[in-house]
């Protein structure tokens, strides 16, 4: 019997996680559209045999390109790409379930899944923000209620359309001249309040049954979507008891909607800046600091907690009368864990804008290897994490320096694999989750 | 001066173009979703010097998948994976105006030019059938003439898309903390009656500026949106006469809006099957035949024809009385083309299967490869054609035969280059087509 393994999912970012990255000299600020960068980027995170990659989405340009790197690659595109670059590693990409169709985005996951033999991975998010609702016909945001009904009947659609085709269903008998068995397609035939979709899908059904369901909003309705649906979590925590009770609630919802608590693994964010003494890695994350500029994170600030422009006071604190998260139609959960970390650490808005610029809300680490190496195992063993989303600060040489001082020291206590190894294939199996059963066939037991 | 080159695009599908070709020996009838396979022909067609790889696309599953293989990997994540496999062939993917929103298929072509150095082809379509409406929400195909015109919006927003950003909006000054110019980031704003698309693409202009727009729809309204927009054009030709009006009609439509006759590539499609002696070529054309099943060709007539079930008779002539090309709403051209082959040649229902099961339509040709070449040269030569779209009957064996016999041919002539060069990288080179200016730019001698 094993222990119980690490999961670790790289979340790449252009040059890095660190809003100022860009500015360094190390950095290419052209990485964005340089299919290279990314390139490097995967084969390192397979040197350290993580299980997955990861790329964020959202289907607009942000505000103002003058502030950083803006604009990407549209993520299950790269990771097509990507998947020829590697042989291993999972390939998790972002894709809205309120501005795509469910046939259009199950097909390319699909295809996604049998070009990467079980690969795929879809990280699944309802989209924040006007600017893209305003690029599909829209004038305002849905309501957040809203957008996560109808991810659900999205979910549903999609797991219909990749369990239209059974398994056997490509019969290709030559000789009678008989390719498939019209008897296993199933089509949806769904009518729904978001939806119709009548027919199969036209791609057979993949090698994992469908791609790794991943979900990253953590608000009410969020972690309920996730009790239903998702087969691992990304999350952003600031302390370790924040992320035990999220890491609690969410195992408890998985079972009392019937599921295995195993089946739904949680990885909360980590941005590590490593340094070969403690001093070492301060400096490295001062250098960061100093990059930021401040007129930029609070046009941010601003945005993120609803505000108009010109209320925020660089030296002082967060205004006292900040609507509660009920009033937030936006990101609700990123919304409450910032006004919670300056409330609770008595920021002001410039020492804020400096502790969100390291990872917009996710734990930042600066230590040696083995510090990180201690907080990652002291997370995991105490039920706060199943693995981590590793956010280097700077990219490629912080997931890099991961690579070659962190792993060692995580495989050295016998938490992470030293090789990928060869009876596990496909993303769900890394994960260490079974392959979905087609919900058009019983189950062997019922036969 | 070099001679006028004949341009040509490998127009892949599974096992082959005959719709038979699956039931052959040497075929994979799992061919439709393996990767292997299509970098196999994507590297075939690279010795040739293709200029282009081109693959088909609708969003739905025909009637039955018992009559041949049936679902396809989503053509632009299949040429992504292909992009990183190549080295300088042009990759044109199929995507359908009707069933996708201007942002997010903007935004997959963007990324895939991007990846592939400038690569990317769009064939433009409209997408006939109630199969794909109603895996959309609707219940019926919309009509003809409002496909059109949706699809003519469509293109002027993703025209305003990939010109939201100006090629120098990055400007990556480091120092001063300045990564782009939002001067120079012009969000389309556009307002009509199939779309509203507020913000700037989240991807910068790209290598070719925007994909080669290729249209593939023969009708008075397809031809009419491929004059406005289209910088290559298939079409299926039965005969030499018939392709000549075709071309010289798309042409002269090209000057009266406003263009160059030689910014539009008319692309026939053949059907080449190879021998080494005319009765070889024969022989092969009638091991193919031997495998059709009848029943499923009168299954397929009848569908394309709009007739009911059972109404064709195998052994007599198409019915007297089939309805004018005005009453169709599905794919016009193609329906006008296959009537008037019956009649022209007086084929029963069976010859008529016979004939199309190899092309559908296109033009078949049996013979030597000295025939072929000497075919190609005559429509190349005389009006009819600036290239073709080779669709081999069989696949990869088709592809291998005719890069292995038909293109030395082809190079001796003089027609076809020897190897790519380095000066023309983009596919809009190897069409000898401009890159496209920036609409927010004055073109210089304007400034
Ligand atoms: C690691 C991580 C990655 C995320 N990536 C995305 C993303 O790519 N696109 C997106 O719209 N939301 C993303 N989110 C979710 C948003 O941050 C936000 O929480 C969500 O849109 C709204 O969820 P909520 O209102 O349920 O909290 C991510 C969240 C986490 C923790
Ligand atoms: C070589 C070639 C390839 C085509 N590929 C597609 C395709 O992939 N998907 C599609 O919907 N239509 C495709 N078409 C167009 C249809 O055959 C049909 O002509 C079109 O949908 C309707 O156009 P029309 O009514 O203007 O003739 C293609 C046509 C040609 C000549």
């Amino acid at each position: 019997m094993t222990r119980r393994q690490l999961h670790l999912n790289a979340f790449l970012m252009t040059t890095g996680h660190h809003e100022a990255s860009w500015r360094l000299p190390e950095s290419d600020p052209h990485a964005h559209v340089d299919l290279a960068h990314y390139v490097r980027l995967a084969r390192i995170a397979e040197r350290g045999t993580f299980d997955s990659l990861f790329l964020a989405d959202g289907p607009q340009l942000w505000s103002s390109v003058a502030q950083r790197p803006a604009g990407a690659l549209e993520p299950i595109t790269l990771l097509t790409a990507l998947a020829t670059a590697t042989e291993h590693i999972g390939l998790i990409a972002t894709a809205s379930t309120s501005y795509n169709s469910p046939y259009n985005l199950a097909r390319k996951f699909a295809t996604l899944d049998h070009i990467s033999g079980g690969r795929a991975g879809w990280n699944i998010v309802t989209t924040a923000g006007a600017e893209a609702a305003r690029n599909f016909g829209l004038d305002a945001e849905p309501a957040h209620a809203e957008r996560y009904a109808r991810a659900a009947e999205f979910l549903d659609v999609a797991l219909k359309l990749w369990d239209s085709w059974e398994d056997d269903a490509i019969v290709a008998d030559k000789a009678a001249g008989v390719w498939g068995d019209d008897a296993k397609i199933h089509p949806p035939r769904h009518q729904g309040r978001y939806f119709s979709v009548e027919g199969a899908l036209n791609v057979p059904r993949t090698p994992q049954g469908y791609p790794l369901l991943v979900q990253a909003g953590s608000s009410e309705d969020g972690k309920r979507f996730a009790a239903r649906y998702a087969e691992a979590v990304f999350t952003a925590q600031q302390t370790i008891e924040d992320a035990r009770a999220f890491y609690a609630d969410l195992k408890s919802r998985a079972v009392a909607a019937g599921r295995d608590a195993d089946h739904i693994k949680v990885l909360p964010g980590i941005v590590p800046v490593i340094g070969s003494t403690e001093a070492e890695a301060r400096a490295n994350e001062r250098v960061l600091e100093d990059h930021i500029v401040h007129t930029h994170g609070v046009d941010r600030l601003e945005r993120l907690l609803h505000l108009d422009p010109g209320t925020l006071d660089l030296d002082g604190p967060l205004p006292a009368d900040l609507p509660p998260e009920s009033a937030i139609e936006g990101a609700k959960s990123r919304y409450t864990l910032i006004v919670e970390l300056a409330r609770r650490e008595r920021l002001t808005v410039r020492q804020l804008i400096g502790r969100l610029g390291g990872g917009r809300g996710h734990l930042t680490f600066a230590g040696t290897p083995e510090q990180v190496a201690d907080t990652i195992g002291l997370w995991f063993g105490s039920g706060a994490a199943d693995g981590f989303n590793i956010m280097p600060a700077v990219l490629p040489s912080g997931l890099d320096a991961f690579v070659e001082h962190v792993v060692p020291i995580l495989r050295a206590r016998g938490l992470l694999r030293t090789e990928y190894g060869s009876s596990r294939r496909t993303l769900r199996e890394r994960y260490g989750l079974p392959r979905p059963a087609n919900q058009h066939v019983l189950a062997p037991a019922l036969v």
